[in-house]
């Protein structure tokens, strides 16, 4: 997928966990399994690798390239999309990773705003960007927002505005905000070329209804197949299934969120679910308890099964 | 409409600004020609009183008792609903008002949780808006939710649950925030003979989506002609149409949001377009500047004619 | 105490608590002997009445009023300063208690923020303020910032320059805040008769280090005599006696806090300590849980006797 | 400096900026002529190397080595200290830099808490601190709260509250929030070999009144000489002269932050102060623009000649 290849991206995307070991070593040796287990069982056709699911902040650039290298690899022929999710910090590990990625065969790269020195203007935050998308100017460039995790309330509309002059490999946004006036007007902003990515997962009904191209989220990674049915509901306008299916995952979501729900968590219960051996989050993450574990798998058997 | 009449608030409900002169003081006169605006030009059927667009929190409880009078007055047999909203700081006089609104037969009455001192569990909240519906036990009570003015983040469901135990008048909420996690779960959880209305008019279709029953918002004073449009767009499945409308309103809403957008800017639009003299808002609100109400109704012409 | 009269507000003011009984109905017959309390067990000299500590915000005005009078009676001759909080949400029932205040002999008057509505600039917020004072012209005027309740973070210096010239009784600020930058740029830019009073007992030391010119706060109805010592060391240059016990405070107030601190536990301790009933606090606050006062009281003797 | 040693660190150390070419990569000219400003301008004699003010975020982990490697080599034998900051979202890199900093004789380490995944309690922060610290365990090791730019808010005491079980090495901590009530209780609690210096530059001297061993700064660098005054003043109990320095201080910061202060800007006014050459921040930092560099310049001029 290249910049002058105007396949956009659509339908679900997950957003792959990392896998670690027992002594918190990236373990290549699952993501051949999760590539199957996403494409057989949950229906998914693309994957976000390295984003916030999986922990890039915790990991090393060393750790990022080997994994961007193993899912490309296992995906490869299988999966529509791997986007890469390149951003750091820092822009030098940005660049370093972005070009990485076009060497390893990637369909795009992605990069979060940094958030520890924030942007202070959309000016600032467009040219932390451009330098990142330079590095690796065949990838479609793809900007992740998720204001929860970074403090960066930059509207996005800001961002995109005339973007392709700055950025040409411009393909599209990932949006993890609430603020669905800026997404909205994002929506209306947006060329024929590019995707414009719902990233709550708990609302996309909402996302769909306001014009969203598809999503991309952790929680496709188990539930996907339902989430799928959503989307089929809602493209025949059956917006009663659409709402029951939504209302599901919302209780699930929001039964986790009362009892504790962040990547750690998040990463228990799809290896619960799936199967696969995830392994537990890295410092500052802390592990599932046993008992927080169990309880969430039993609600998620009871809403689905 | 009272507690044991199931009629449902659905469709538009304008929360009306609150006519001030040029001294500054209550301007009864305005209302009776405000309420034929609305129901001629604007297609709304209910009015929403002395909320936060009719700067509720800025007026004595002697002013709110004189126009939720007027108002209910004038609206008597016009409007389908006229629900006055007595939520205060005190207690006290949230009671006096809700027995007040119950001697002027208002349809319903609203209240917001207290924000100086924030409840700090839903149990408390639940425990002052019981004691606020308990003095007026006809009238439906409708919580109102804006966490963006209060900074109380209670989830509305954890709030309406059981919650007919405590308040047996309860007939809805007003929900003005962006968590569609939330929302969706009133939704789910909400009782055939409950509304639940939505409150943010920058993303109505979102809560449509998601099941909202109707909508309260200040906009709607001067943009319900075209919401309502978009409200049957929504209503026969063309969300085209609907998403088209709903970034038009976006469209004005950024514009303004950029050039500074307050209760006193939106209520000199509201003269603007209405050509109702509203007057200017009460301190802490500063006057609009001529020359942004200059810009905006040009913007609102530009977009809507 | 007159605009004309430089006698400024030094050393321990008590913000003091509103007795409720147990019908939740203001109990003046608890002033008294408060005062008495005040006065003769803790060593205070000044009384802050109606502000946060007393729950004004969920008062009505007519019960401001009749507890402002009741201070006013019985401290009278006994106090040398009774300073009445005339703040609200609304100008109107400010400019209503501050000409109440003037007519029952308040030494000064005081005015906090709207927090519902926010003022944006200094400019609004000082127009607020200059309408409040010319109400009560004959009255000191204190502006009284404390942004953890009101969100209003605008710097107090830029509130505070060239004040005289819009409100010529201002005579000073309650400071209750943790910027240490706007509260150095404030008593750096006081005038001769103004009175810089810090608001944050847990951290007074630091406040006193600045150049506070007295403290006003809702632990000294409890701790008074203790912190009039710490005043004492300050004086004295005996830093380390200060600190010893400014961390004795510290530490009743970080165990507070960890077990759950509010106003409305604070009042409960103030009831235990002293022997006076000063009641429940009225919702949305809840009462303190029996378990919580016995402990709280508990670590209040350990540390101080 | 090894943790048998008990010299603690006291007075002032500076925060270094990175000196960056017009490329912007790492110049390490400048650092030798640096270390000369600081001794023998300024009167530091320590510095804190690869901090917020370093940019350290916004650097790769080898650009963090050469730097502490030059800073070390030019600082040997002219400086107390030099502290080395290891801190970084990804504790693989936190611990590689802790062990190059071991190797290349920093006299101690200090790490911040990763910002994009939040350690959610105290237990999770200790835990990270120590997997940090045990990769240097001969390295003296200093925790570094910062939250107005992490957002982890979790108390000071409650992460070193018996931290040497964890983390023998331990000692002391870099204190740069405004919660005095937290640093009191750390002053409180701190062992006699650990030092608790303060790091908001703004209001030294309320740190300083609570108990504070030295501080920690990036005005330091160009305000060490007369801050270094307001200790002394402060030392002899003269604090009206400690004040009316800490007073000027603030009156800078306080026209630095109206006109818009950042690191980027702060790196200018460093440069235009000592004449070195500092060059811009890095991306998604902004230069100073020449018109801002100039009026900061005048102001410092103006405040201090």
């Amino acid at each position: 997928m290249a910049p002058g290849d105007d396949r956009k991206v659509t339908g679900l995307v997950a957003a792959t966990f990392t896998p670690l070991d027992a002594q918190g070593e990236v373990n290549l040796s699952v993501i051949g399994p999760y590539v199957d287990y996403l494409t057989e069982k949950q229906g998914i056709k693309g994957i976000f690798v390295n984003g916030t699911t999986g922990e890039s902040m915790s990991l090393s650039v060393a750790e990022r390239k080997v994994l961007a290298e193993e899912w490309c690899l296992r995906a490869k022929g299988r999966m529509d999309y791997v986007i890469v999710h390149v951003g750091c910090m820092s822009l030098k590990d940005s660049q370093d990773l972005a070009r990485h990625a076009a060497k390893i065969g990637a369909d795009g790269i992605a990069a979060i705003s940094p958030s520890f020195f924030k942007p202070k203007t959309a000016e600032a935050l467009r040219r932390f960007l451009q330098e990142v998308a330079s590095a690796a100017p065949t990838l479609p460039f793809y900007y992740y927002q998720i204001p929860s995790f970074t403090g960066v309330n930059v509207p996005v509309k800001d961002v995109i505005e005339d973007i392709e002059k700055l950025i040409p490999s411009f393909r599209g946004v990932k949006f993890s905000g609430g603020d669905l006036l800026d997404f909205g007007q994002c929506v209306g902003y947006s060329k024929p070329h590019w995707s414009v990515l719902y990233g709550m997962d708990e609302q996309l009904l909402a996302g769909l209804a306001m014009g969203a191209n598809g999503a991309v989220g952790s929680t496709y990674n188990y539930m996907g197949c339902y989430v799928n049915e959503m989307i089929s509901a809602f493209e025949t306008k059956d917006l009663v299934k659409a709402r029951t299916i939504q209302f599901k995952i919302q209780e699930l979501l929001c039964y986790a969120i009362k009892l504790g729900f962040d990547t750690g968590v998040n990463k228990q219960l799809m290896s619960d679910v799936s199967g696969l051996h995830l392994g537990p989050p890295r410092l500052p993450l802390m592990p599932c308890s046993p008992d927080l574990a169990q309880l969430l798998l039993q609600k998620y058997h009871s809403i689905f099964d």
